[in-house]
C-alpha cells in the first residue's frame, strides 16, 4: 500500500517539517511502500500530479535541507471542494487517481479551509464505502484553529515578530527626538501574532508600549491619546497593531463618510500606513510604519526549534492515527503544563475545526484595550524556544527546491 | 590622558562593534585612563553628556552583549557643525568640554556627514593649536563612502537582504499562479544594497529575476516589458528595486504632469507601492510589494561575522592611528584579494570622504539596466560570510541597553 501527503494554504516555516513527520514515520512501516507528495495541495489529487518522497528524500542531508526550507516544497493551493453529495465529478477523479496508485491514506497539512477538504473527502469516502483514510495536520502562522492549543508555524512566526520588534525598538530610539513607530502584524482577524510581541517583556523590554488586536473595536481617538500618554515617558513609542483591526462603530461612520481617508484605503495601503497618517496629522512627531509582511511566515532562518520539532511530531502522529483506522480527523496539541512545557497529541473530528476560527481570548486583553496580560506571555513563551542548527552556503541559508526535471513516479 | 568616542547617523548592526574596537584597543595602553562615550554623537560633546565606557564594559559578557546589539548603544544625532572659521561658539564649547575631561583624542563612527564633522573639528583644532586628535571610523549600510573598499554595516545588511529575498522567493512560488513580488531596498541614491541581492545566484537561485539600481534611469515601460518577459519563464517574478530609483527623463514629464500618480507620491508611499500599482494596471496579475524597511540596518540576529569582526578591527586601528599622531583622517579598508579574502586598513584624509558619495559602478550593471554582473557577486560575497554566536534569553536575542540611571562620570 501507499500513502499521500499534500500541503495547502499560506506558507509557514514549519509546514515542511510536518511533511517530514509524515514521511519519516511512514518509513517505519514495512507495509507502506511509497509516500507520494501531491503537488499544489488537493489539486495534485485532481490533476494526478505527484512526486515520490522516497525518491526525493534519500539521506539525512535531504531531511535537514527540507526541514530548514520555508514555505511548501510541494507547492500549495486555495482550492475548495464542492459538497460531497453534489454529484460533482471531482470526487470520482480523485478516487480514480488514488486507487490507481494504491493510496490508502491521505494527509493534508493546512488551516481552516484545508480541514474543510479533509472533512468532505472523508464524508465522500465513507458514503461510498471507499477505504481511504483522511487525516488533517494543522498549520497556520495565525494560530486561529479551534481545539488545538496552538498551530505549527505560529511559534516561528512569533519568534520572528518578537525579535524584529526588539531590533526595531533599538533602531527607533537612537535619536533624541519624539517618534511613533507602528508595526503592522499579520493574523487576519485574530490577534495571536500581534499579542506574541509582548514576550519581549520577559527580557525586560517595555516595548511594544501599545498593542492593538482585532478582538477589540479600535478607536482612533483613543489611539492618539494612548500615544501621547506613552510618549511623555518613552519618547520613542513602539506600537504593535494587527492588520485586521476594525474601527469602533461610533468612529467608523465618520471615516466612511469620506471626511477622513485614514481607513478608507485600508486594504490598499494597510492599517499601519493609515495610522501613520493619523499620527502625522494629530501629533506631528516623527512617525514610521513597518509591515513585517510575508517575512513573518517565511523567515525560517529564525524559526523556533520547538515549533519545528512539534510540527514534525504531529505529522508522525497523523500517520499513526490513520494506521489505527481513524479518518476525518485533525491532530491537535493539548497543553498539559506551561512549566515545564508539556503537550500531548490527540485527534479530533475535522468538522470541529473546519471553517471555524479561534480568536484571541478577550480576557487576555487589558481593560483599556491597548495591551495584553501576563497570560499571553505565559502562553506564547514556550512556543518560541530554541533555534535550529542551520546549514549555510556562501553566507546564506541553504534551501531545498523541488527539481523541475524530477523523475515523476509512474502513473 | 583620556579619549572619547561617539556614534552618529543611521543605525547599523556593526556600529557597536566599532565602539568596542576603540575601547578594547585603548585599554591596551596604560597612558589611556578613561574611554568616554559621548551620548548622541557630537551633541554629547556640546552638551557635556558622557558615560565612562570603563564603567559600562567590565566583563567579557558585557562585550558580547554590546557586540550583538544593533543600533547605537550611545545614541546618535544628525548634527552638522558650522564652518570652523565661522566664529561660532560651538567650537569653544566643545574644546572646553574636552579639555575639562583631559580628552586628547576623539573618534567618530559615522557616514559622510560624520566625516564632515571629523574634518571640521580637526581644522579648528589645528588652526587654534589645540592638540586633540580626531579620527573617523566609517559606518553605513549604504556602502556609499568613497576611498574605502566597503563600509562596516554593509555586509550585515547585505546578508539580511539576500536571506530575506531568498525566503520571499520560496514564499511567492507556492501557488500555481502568475505573480510579481517587488522588494524595495534601502541605499538612498546608491544601489549597493540592492545589487547585493544578486549573491543568491551563488547558491543556485535565479531570483531576483530583475534588479534596478538608482545609477541607471528607470523606465516604467521597460520595467513592465521586463516583468512580462521573465514571467513567461518564471511565473513568480521577484524584483529587487532601490528606494532611490529615478524615472528616465522622457518618462518623468508624463508622470509629473499629473496624468499618472505612480511616482507622484514616491516619498509618501515608497517606490515599491508605486510599482505595485503599475503592475496591477499594466499586467493585472497577483502583485505584492515588500519594504524591508529598518530591519535592513538593525537585524543583528543575522549579522555577518566578517562584518562585525572587521568593524571591531577598524575601530582599534583608529586608536592606533591617533596615538601615532594622525588626525583629520578616516580609516579605510583596502581589498588585497577576493579569494582568499584579504584587506588591509589604512587612513586617508577625511576630506576625501566627507560629503562625497561612492556610487555603484555602472560597468557592473548589465546593458539592459535590469541586472548586475558577476563582479557585484564577487565583490559582495566575502562581506556576508559567517554568523555570530548569539546569546539568547527566553528564545529572543539579548540586547544591551544603556541604563538610564547609569552613574555619570564626574564633570
Amino acid at each position: 500500500m501507499n500513502i499521500a501527503v499534500a500541503q495547502s494554504g499560506g506558507p509557514t516555516c514549519a509546514i515542511n517539517a510536518s511533511l517530514l513527520g509524515v514521511f519519516r514515520h511512514a518509513t517505519k512501516y514495512e507495509d507502506i511502500e511509497t509516500v507520494y507528495g501531491a503537488v499544489n495541495g488537493v489539486e495534485g489529487l485532481i490533476y494526478n500530479n505527484f512526486v515520490s518522497l522516497n525518491d526525493i528524500i534519500q539521506s539525512d542531508d535531504d531531511v535537514e535541507l527540507i526541514r530548514q526550507t520555508p514555505s511548501t516544497v510541494l507547492g500549495s493551493c486555495r482550492y475548495k471542494l464542492p459538497a460531497p453529495d453534489s454529484g460533482d465529478a471531482v470526487y470520482e477523479t480523485i478516487v480514480a487517481t488514488l486507487r490507481a496508485r494504491d493510496i490508502r491514506a491521505f494527509f493534508y497539512i493546512g488551516g481552516n479551509d484545508s480541514m474543510d477538504t479533509v472533512m468532505k473527502l472523508d464524508r465522500y469516502f465513507e458514503a461510498n464505502n471507499i477505504d481511504i483514510k483522511v487525516i488533517g495536520i494543522p498549520k497556520t502562522i495565525d494560530n486561529d484553529l479551534p481545539v488545538t492549543d496552538h498551530t505549527p508555524g505560529f511559534g516561528s512566526a512569533a519568534k520572528y515578530i518578537a525579535t524584529s520588534i526588539q531590533e526595531i525598538t533599538r533602531d527607533s530610539s537612537v535619536y533624541s527626538v519624539e517618534s511613533v513607530t507602528i508595526v503592522e502584524i499579520m493574523g487576519r482577524d485574530t490577534g495571536w501574532l500581534t499579542a506574541a510581541s509582548a514576550v519581549l517583556r520577559a527580557n525586560g523590554e517595555v516595548a511594544p508600549h501599545l498593542i492593538y488586536l482585532p478582538e477589540r473595536p479600535f478607536s482612533v481617538k483613543q489611539f492618539v491619546e494612548d500615544c501621547r500618554r506613552v510618549q511623555a515617558t518613552y519618547p520613542a513609542v513602539i506600537v504593535a497593531v494587527s492588520e485586521g483591526i476594525e474601527l469602533s462603530p461610533d468612529e467608523a461612520e465618520g471615516f466612511q463618510s469620506g471626511k477622513n481617508d485614514a481607513f478608507g484605503h485600508k486594504y490598499l495601503a494597510g492599517v499601519g500606513k493609515a495610522l501613520e497618517k493619523v499620527v502625522t496629522r494629530e501629533i506631528g512627531c516623527k512617525v514610521r510604519s513597518i509591515e513585517l509582511n510575508v517575512m513573518q511566515r517565511c523567515a525560517s532562518h529564525l524559526s523556533s526549534k520547538r515549533d519545528i520539532t512539534e510540527a514534525e511530531r504531529i505529522g508522525g502522529a497523523a500517520v499513526k492515527a490513520a494506521l489505527n483506522g481513524e479518518s476525518g480527523k485533525m491532530m491537535v496539541f493539548q497543553r498539559i503544563s506551561d512549566r515545564p512545557y508539556n503537550v500531548r497529541i490527540v485527534s479530533v473530528e475535522a468538522e470541529k475545526v473546519a471553517n471555524h476560527v479561534k480568536y484571541f481570548p478577550t480576557e487576555w486583553i487589558n481593560e483599556a484595550g491597548n495591551d495584553v496580560t501576563e497570560d499571553a506571555i505565559r502562553y506564547t513563551l514556550p512556543l518560541i524556544q530554541g533555534e535550529q542548527n542551520f546549514r549555510m552556503k556562501n553566507g546564506i541559508p541553504q534551501h531545498y527546491v523541488l527539481p523541475e526535471a524530477l523523475p515523476r513516479p509512474k502513473k
